[in-house]
């Protein structure tokens, strides 16, 4: 996997901060067609930030690994020209199951949180 | 809220079926630029295609609702071509907070599943 | 796997009334040891109820199943007295991934709703 | 809310060892009968304890909290004899909807993962 060879990241305008062994930093600027008919980040929009910190994070070991499941809670609104950051952390590493948590801030308050559990191919 | 006025479905090309009152029913066609880099549908795709119908379906009562927690279970792959549909159902209308389950399907089988529960602004 | 042998289902009163490939139902009744602060059943007591259910469920196909990650939703309260019943039906039967969705219902009402996927160990 | 009325808490064997504005930590030890058909503790054991430390922290602050949504990652199966410990903390606490994580542990090891998210009656 190649941090710089992702056509959605790049769609919604996704870069990589850092990308290390269990871990990656991403971010992105809400834009106006990232805006839901409330005038706020569209929930998908926060989602993608967040799971493309996850597949990072999880494909960072030199095994495949895909997502299974993923929980996602929103506390916060965010308005178009706001930057959203998303850290992915590994919580459990196992043979073919492994879990990370991924904390979405914004203006140094938590926005959103995310967790993704993936299988690993060996 | 109006189904024709969202930039961020306008930008997936996501597009509305059907939607009336607990339901709503949308579908995009997977795109090269929705590819992640295994060369399928990203996670964050499928999740906004899934989204939106989740939206319109907790949207459609006349009150305000806000989604504040999202669960997501992948279970097959999508390649580039492949229309997508999304079918948001209402499982529990309560006074301040209402749930809906969306299936998301592919070429008749069910690639996704989707849980959304929402605030019911009064 | 037998159903007649699981002593925290027997701790919790939960029986088995159906079980088939794919699904499985299962009741249980609200004691008063099963009642949180207020007078309602404990989340808790309904989730094991649920996850009986589902931990049937996905072990009737012969291959050992693990529970990896679950999600639930509380739609409406239940008081002591109450019958509980709980259906799992298969919504993905993968070679090593499955999920499943578990409704729970008390008095001909929906009260919650759970989610589940397991590894299943080939 | 007290800490010690809780019959379920009560039948489970769930211990409250700290219990503050916005987190608790609450403990048990697996029991024979919390034990499932593969010689584990039952997923809606481990589930409980979290939930304890869970309703705990969220009800801390004088204000009724109502859990509506909540998700669960296990990561690693404990035997009987063990002692699991759960530490809730808060994540966003807002004036209608707050949300905690909950870790679970058990020998100096995550065993599980718990996110919850409650309703609070103003």
């Amino acid at each position: 996997m190649e941090a710089d060879k992702n056509p959605y990241a790049d769609l919604l305008g996704i870069k990589v901060l850092e990308w290390e062994r269990g871990m990656a930093r991403v971010s992105a600027v809400v834009k106006p067609e990232h805006i839901n008919h409330m005038g706020f980040s569209h929930g998908g929009f926060l989602y993608s930030v967040a799971d493309y910190a996850f597949e990072l994070a999880s494909n960072s070991h030199g095994v495949g690994a895909v997502g299974i499941t993923t929980s996602m809670e929103f506390h916060r609104s965010s308005k178009a020209g706001a930057t959203i950051e998303a850290v992915a952390r590994e919580t459990h590493l196992g043979k073919t199951i492994a879990t990370y948590h991924i904390e979405i801030n914004s203006d140094n308050k938590r926005i959103a949180s995310f967790t993704g559990t993936v299988y690993r191919k060996s």
